[in-house]
């Protein structure tokens, strides 16, 4: 089943043949590449909180094939619905800031409601079909800004990316790294440099990884390295993904993805930010309205060290996103197409789509 | 010995009464705080390879009081001036890239040369005076760039700094970390901002160890953190070291720099260039011309990790240094004045002085 995954390029998998569904244990990249079966409510709350699983996306779609899973020892009994109700809560709440947890499991539950005149197991393969539903959709949002993305750039060129957007943290294809993961399977060759992405280490970890799997050209940088390539001439785009659009434009993306922006336009680089339009929040008028985590110290001077790397009593600031102004930002890719500035028209052009 | 160190903030102590060479063994920074004698002519090459001693001036002093002990069990024999030089010559290929190590070696001899006439012990007092003059000037030319580069901020400043150019690269004060650590002493109190510095982590391991035990108010961040705190309004000024400085006064220092200049630059922040002027190599005419080391993709990939943070194949460019350009630098501060743009005017007109 690895080869599977590996060959589809996917995080997640659902073998009808046996009814078991694999992921990709994200939590042991890139040492281990190790595919693992995913078996009852205990094992998929596990995977989530552990992080074997991650991106908001990806833990969307994998929540869908979950809830099948779980109606099928379930569906030729009489309560079947309360039942797959109350494991379902359980398995909503592994992870409760992330959004497409909750409305996965909403949207298979409602089905399971929807359906409920259906017999046995006919009521189960209508979840199954929502799952799958939920999973080719996000694929073909994801072909379709990576389709978007592709226009903008030219075989032989140098793309810099910043943190994962790539299929680990969606479906097929991603977002930030779709362009170069479709046009590769185009025969197209890219140079990909990827920012290592401090401190959680995601573009090192899970970037490079989608890359150099895909056999894409890859170059791992640290972050401050991103001046250096851009100078040298190296880098014609860069591609980002987003956390968090506001009506103006302004993207809230992974630390470090503002400064990527300046040092773009410095150069005189394009820069552009791609994500479905779920990202865009029309109710968010500006990036000063975007609330940014704060998180531990300890991801930075401990984590992944084998040992401390600053004096114990230093205080440490570790934002996890920061705001790139949207006049930073060359342009928005979306999967109902590309957006230019203003920002403020153009996105509210596609939202009528 | 160790509080006599750590109150004079000197990573280098000759103590007379014992006629010992004390250092702070910088290879265990920030983890443990180690003072140790270094006595022998074995132990010093180690101590210069093993990175217990690093910063080409600190080498340079650190070899003027090696050459002096060296000179003390010898100062009675006939050939002491053979003897001395075979030791010395040792001592100065210990490594090969430090000009300073070979310089402060040349300069002992030379001196042990001029004072042959002179009987036993005054020869070698003659010494230890030449190491103490060594280590004397530095920590002046320190002052004077730290009394110039403090006259630029104000009590209460935020100053970001990269790298690591405080007392341990050089003697006390340092150059880009000296104002602050002046300025402290004088009772003012600086928010110090210090990138980490991947790969080496110079920031993280010796910068917030330096500014942190000198208690200053010191905040560390990772590298892609500069504009995330830039555009909150926390820095007042940008405080950065030197490699080599051009002509022009376009300059190379640890890679990342140039980064930093272009974030200051796009926010309005003063970015400064602090360095002793035997770092202005006047037959450099530009950036262009100042070779750029690379280095191991290992330390990327693997160093300082307790497991790999990248697949194996995966390519790294690992540059040690960048050049940003004398159009980003603000000002340029050396211990024979502040220098502005035009800089290939203003470092030629202190060349004479």
């Amino acid at each position: 089943m690895s080869m599977n995954i590996k060959e589809n390029r996917q995080n997640i998998l659902y073998d009808k043949d046996s009814e078991t569904l694999y992921i990709l244990d994200q939590s042991l990249l890139p040492g281990e590449i190790k595919t693992i079966p995913i078996e009852g409510l205990d094992r998929m709350i596990e995977a989530i909180k552990a992080l074997r699983i991650r991106g908001a996306p990806a833990i969307g779609i994998f929540a869908g094939y979950c809830v099948y899973a779980l109606s099928l020892p379930l569906c030729e009994k009489e309560d079947r619905l309360a039942l797959l109700r109350e494991q379902t809560e359980k398995l909503s709440e592994a992870r409760p800031t992330a959004v497409n947890l909750a409305w996965a499991c909403g949207r298979l539950m409602k089905c399971a409601e929807d359906k409920a005149s259906l017999p046995g197991r006919e009521w189960s393969e209508a979840l199954y079909k929502e799952a799958c539903f939920i999973h080719e959709d996000d694929i073909s949002k994801c072909r379709a800004i990576s389709e978007y993305g592709l226009s903008l750039i030219k075989d032989g060129d140098g793309i810099l990316t910043h943190c994962n957007a790539g299929p680990l943290a969606t479906s097929k294809y991603g977002t930030g790294l779709g362009p170069l993961l479709l046009g590769r399977e185009r025969g197209m060759n890219f140079r990909a440099y990827t920012d290592e992405t401090r401190p959680l280490l995601q573009g090192a970890r899970l970037t490079s990884y989608e890359l150099f799997e895909a056999g894409i050209d890859e170059t791992l940088i640290c972050d401050n390295m991103a001046s250096f390539v851009m100078k040298k001439g190296l880098v014609n785009a860069c591609f980002v993904g987003c956390d968090r659009v506001a009506a103006n434009g302004d993207t809230a993306n992974k630390i470090g993805t503002s400064g990527v922006a300046i040092l773009a336009k410095h150069y005189g680089i394009p820069f552009y930010v791609l994500g479905p339009t779920s990202t865009i929040d029309y109710s968010c008028p500006d990036g000063e309205h975007i609330p940014i985590e704060m998180r531990s110290p300890d991801e930075i001077k401990n984590m992944w060290y084998s040992k401390p790397m600053a004096p114990e009593g230093v205080k440490c600031l570790n934002p996890a996103f920061d705001v790139t102004d949207a006049e930073l930002i060359t342009a928005i890719i979306t999967e109902k197409g590309i957006c230019y500035p203003p920002f403020s028209e153009s996105l509210a052009a596609i939202r009528e789509k």
